[in-house]
């Protein structure tokens, strides 16, 4: 397995990502393609120790920025770390691609140079929802913003082939995100979208409220690339302003100091529940090839991360079954 | 000034909507008049004392329940407690009215009995939405599912008017809920109505993520029905997952029990920040007359702070100010 990783997408590159990837083939014992400027990765792999025939660097000159328009910084950056890894992939140079670069750009990539799995209408961004037990996956993250009903059906079944698969979850439960419980509620989409979902070959558990998200009530989370960008950011304002409320609290006089210190490690594993470094990055669902995009701020922890979770992505060979089960229903 | 209150709606009816409307008549001196079953009302009536003429009782025999339809419910349950009180309202026997009964039938009631201020093309639902540093309005908060870009220009203005007279901001922020920061970003809706917002008459800031909103970068945060029903639910999703969580570690072990103990008058106000019941209720913002819906659990002390609520709305003539902007803009 050989897994091709952007070397210079993201806050932390090319430093964090090179260290990432050394870490991960350490790990792993996988085969890495880095691409971005070579002399600069090649100057970062020279302070690590790994099998040196496990990891080659594929030269790009240029870098697409978070400043970047997304489509025409795919159209126009032709030597971009990100232009070049996606070429490669879609040739079968490697067989996954992972950058912590422009999201935008990296969803505009995957449909216009690996495209789209036949049958499927828009590939979504599928991110990792963390809730009071475990994790959710929720589709889509904010590549569609404005969505068909038959989109949401479909990020239904791809989200639920791939918890299945990658995360082992069986017969994972999939929950619709609107306002109300009960059937009928809603704006146009989501009715619309309800009675696809109900039909559908997926373990459907019907409307899911902002409020029982966080309970971890179903395992995936179907929603418009709108909806699921609020959800996330306002899940992550939320959380913060919590954590950052609570740190003023612990430090406001010397007794709740004194419980502050009393409490530290368990604070702690508190705030690790939350911490987006512990579970890899958020794959793209729907292209023909395997893709997956780190946080903007990943360190080398988050990029080993999501590569390992790239090789459960290969090894379950989730594009295959998504394209088996999209075709089934069309 | 007299205040007409729903004595039936709501999860602690009638008892604590009796009981909170008692406290209002002698912390704020004005009057009140309670509609529901009059026997029942009477008997809760008779556990307080107050000045006696300063309440009294519209008897309606019927209630409108969580589990009716709304408009079905304003049309054919013509002796239920909301009804005759809108209608009560309307008439103009009452200055405004408080409910804390079916949200979409209020705002059915409000649109199909009191009517909508001319020019207003859709009554929006106004909630507090407490952040970092105080409060801000939220509009819409899940009454128009489906808008039109210029619903949302209206409920910027709306919102804005409110925060401004009964909240005494100056000059409000106000910012549109995206997906981004930049122009240009968004769905079809949000990318028409930003260009509505930056020509209103407003204090218009741009576009918030959901990460901004418990910052309180804006004092009033704009939004259709859907997403803002998805904001609300979900800050009380994460709010309540974070402090069950938190609860646990501060009894995992008799350590951190006694950190817990020595910082429990800390994580009361803490949590107290996050207490609807501090913030009155969600005006109506679009009808001809005043209304306030109450939270469904609200206690004696929510209602009444609903009821000061009512004053300020009444006091400070926001319905005649909203009339006199929505036509002078159109």
């Amino acid at each position: 397995m050989k897994i091709i990783v952007d070397g210079m997408g993201g806050d932390n590159a090319p430093q964090d990502i090179v260290q990432g990837a050394v870490q991960a083939v350490n790990e792993f014992h996988i085969d890495i393609i880095i691409v971005g400027k070579e002399k600069v990765i090649e100057k970062e792999l020279d302070k690590y120790n790994y099998p040196n025939e496990r990891i080659e660097v594929l030269d790009a000159q240029d870098i697409i920025t978070n400043e970047d328009d997304p489509a025409m910084a795919i159209r126009r950056k032709k030597d971009s770390s990100m232009v070049v890894g996606l070429r490669a992939l879609k040739e079968g140079i490697g067989d996954g691609f992972v950058s912590a670069g422009n999201t935008g750009a990296l969803l505009a990539g995957g449909m216009l140079i690996v495209k789209r799995i036949k049958g499927v209408d828009r590939a979504a961004l599928a991110s990792v929802y963390p809730n009071l037990n475990s994790i959710s996956l929720l589709v889509d993250a904010g590549a569609n913003v404005d969505s068909k009903p038959d989109y949401l059906r479909q990020f239904a079944l791809m989200g639920s082939i791939y918890m299945e698969n990658v995360m082992a979850i069986n017969n994972p439960k999939v929950g619709l995100v609107n306002i109300g419980a009960e059937e009928g509620k809603g704006n146009q989409l989501v009715k619309e979208a309800y009675y696809l979902l109900k039909d559908a070959n997926i373990n459907f558990i019907g409307n899911l409220e902002g409020r029982d998200l966080p309970q971890g009530e179903a395992d995936v989370i179907v929603c418009d690339g709108f909806a699921g960008n609020i959800v996330l950011k306002t899940t992550e304002g939320v959380a913060i302003s919590l954590f950052s409320q609570l740190k003023e609290v612990l430090t406001s006089n010397i007794k709740s100091k004194l419980g502050a210190i009393l409490l530290q490690s368990e604070l702690k594993s508190l705030k690790s529940q939350l911490d987006y470094r512990e579970y890899g990055g958020a794959p793209l669902l729907g292209t023909q090839k395997p893709i997956v995009k780190a946080h903007g701020s990943s360190d080398a922890y988050a990029i080993k991360n999501a590569i390992g979770q790239m090789i459960s992505f290969i090894n379950k060979d989730v594009i295959n079954i998504i394209s088996k089960n999209i075709s089934v229903e069309d």
